[in-house]
């Protein structure tokens, strides 16, 4: 499969090792894919330094200016064997933007901070780069700035720099008698988690979702534009990000599990593996959906469905968060240690 | 040692493991120990929200903002026996903060992703914050926002933002009869790495200097307000900073040893290991001087000494960096491979 010709650095088909070809080559790969990146089309270009210096330099305007992190870590958050680098590339730069997303936000900036295993081939770095510089380019973000070195197991440490139009959309702002609301898939990349961990590689379209998770970008924006009080990505479950939101406004949550969409692939999974697929939609994460709160009476923006209801936190209440007026039973969702 | 009535969470003496006290307790160590950040004296506080939501809101005023990223693996940048918790904090801001101080600028924000083993105490976070706090303390830089998540080995990512006064200082502005200066210590973090190499833990001020640099960090807004026409943040050594200047900037720079302190405990351990002291000076990293280039006839700015000049690059040079005006030999400086 690999010619002996290969790993010739930048240029070659990468079958090289890190070990063999060295961080230049690796920093250089990086370089010439995330060079194709531009501002999205009408936006000014605002990065006047890009990566090679001691830092990047960007030209800010005044307002306000988003920042969030996230972390990848292999055998975690992917396994090489159940993903493809250019998923993970994909899924890297996703769960970032949509934390800028959940702010109401637009992303501009991101860097990269990449711990590669030496025994890594450089063709992974590229297909990396690929899905990363892919997912950025769907909302004009251009890499600014990263740093490369060596590790035990890929991490991937990504940090994303946005702006809002006017102000951010909180976590802390729902208010009793708002109405909450969800665009975007739900629970589907937890369904292609249970059938990769039994084996299976379909329902493809499952499998995809978990490698390769499609964030409504424009969702953000245009809930913030409709007056949304509070936003979240839903990264750890639906219970579990409803209840960050709960807990940071002080209300309590309720969602209709009539209103949630439960795809149908997640029927097929749910019967075959003997699981609930409710249970995939309720606490599911990795598909990156917006979670929101509306006035009463607001009109949803395209691709947002109504999902419950915002009430007051009573002194009784033992959840923040609810289910058809029930409290939820079981783990809520994901666990990192 | 440790009592039994240890690991009740962030409040309690911290030793009970990732594992035991979960995500929760260690997010709100570090957030127990960053809320008392604050903005440097006289200036306003930019931060409209810190960690909490799905992004750090910021007041940005009109100019260039800057960014930069670094990991910090363990076994590779520290070894966990070799380096507290509290040196692996300072560290890693140190090595953040050094990147905004080598653009001229000044750093107000951090953001900081930890992947963490499960059996790590939690005693190790709540110190590793207090090293990182303690460092950001020393330029009025706040934690804004973070991702903690498990892995393998301890990985440290850093983002950090800073601002320019006027224009940024490029590694790229070097010109020919530009006088070449340095300013803070290098090579003793070299020395510390060396002697803590063959198992030994003196000279006590090398070991100290490789566990916790001390990056001159107003050396950079004064160089540039002195007119540097280039900096750069010397990490992976004396020669390869200056080769990545020399390169940026199309010119030869050339080192007078003569010009270069050698300290006094470089010389002992030279001797001590059959080194020469000079090598510790010429190739060492995370010391975090800066090492700019200034006008000739340029004032230099107090705590900054002339150690060489800047020369046109000719066709027959083989080397973009020279040693008193020779080609030096061997390795340069770091691999991260």
């Amino acid at each position: 499969m690999v010619t002996s010709e290969a790993g010739s650095g930048a240029g070659g088909t990468g079958a090289g090792l890190l070990a063999d070809v060295g961080e230049d080559a690796v920093v250089a790969t990086l370089l010439e894919r995330f060079a194709a990146l531009g501002p999205a089309a009408g936006e000014p270009d605002d990065v006047l330094v890009g990566p090679g210096d001691d830092a990047a330099v960007l030209r800010v305007r005044r307002g306000h200016a988003v920042v969030s992190t996230d972390l990848l870590v292999e055998d975690r958050h992917f396994r090489r064997d159940w993903c493809s680098a250019t998923d993970v590339g994909h899924r890297a730069a996703a769960q970032n933007l949509s934390d800028i997303n959940a702010m109401g936000g637009r992303a501009h900036s991101l860097t990269l901070g990449l711990a590669l295993p030496s025994d890594l081939p450089l063709a992974w770095v590229r297909e990396f780069a690929d899905g990363f510089a892919t997912e950025a380019a769907r909302v004009g973000a251009r890499v600014v700035g990263g740093d490369v070195t060596g590790g035990d197991q890929v991490v991937v440490a990504v940090t994303v720099l946005g702006t809002v139009a006017k102000a951010p959309v909180l976590r802390s702002g729902a208010r009793p008698g708002d109405v909450v609301a969800l665009c975007g898939r739900q629970g589907w990349a937890a369904g292609g988690l249970a059938v990769l961990g039994r084996g299976f590689r379909s329902p493809r379209v499952l499998v995809e979702a978990y490698r390769r998770p499609e964030p409504p970008y424009a969702a953000g924006p245009a809930a913030a534009e409709a007056g949304a009080t509070a936003l979240v990505d839903v990264s750890d479950g639906l219970l579990s990000d409803a209840g960050h939101v709960a807990q940071a406004s002080g209300v309590r949550i309720d969602l209709r599990t009539a209103d949630l969409e439960v795809a149908e692939p997640l029927h097929a999974v749910g019967s075959a593996l003997g699981a609930d697929p409710l249970r995939f939609v309720l606490t599911g994460g990795d598909d990156h959906p917006l979670l929101g709160t509306f006035p009463a009476g607001a009109t949803l923006p395209e691709g947002w469905r109504a999902v419950g209801a915002v009430h007051e936190l009573r002194v009784d209440d033992t959840s923040a968060v609810t289910v058809d007026g029930e409290v939820p039973e079981g783990d809520l969702g994901w666990r990192h240690f």
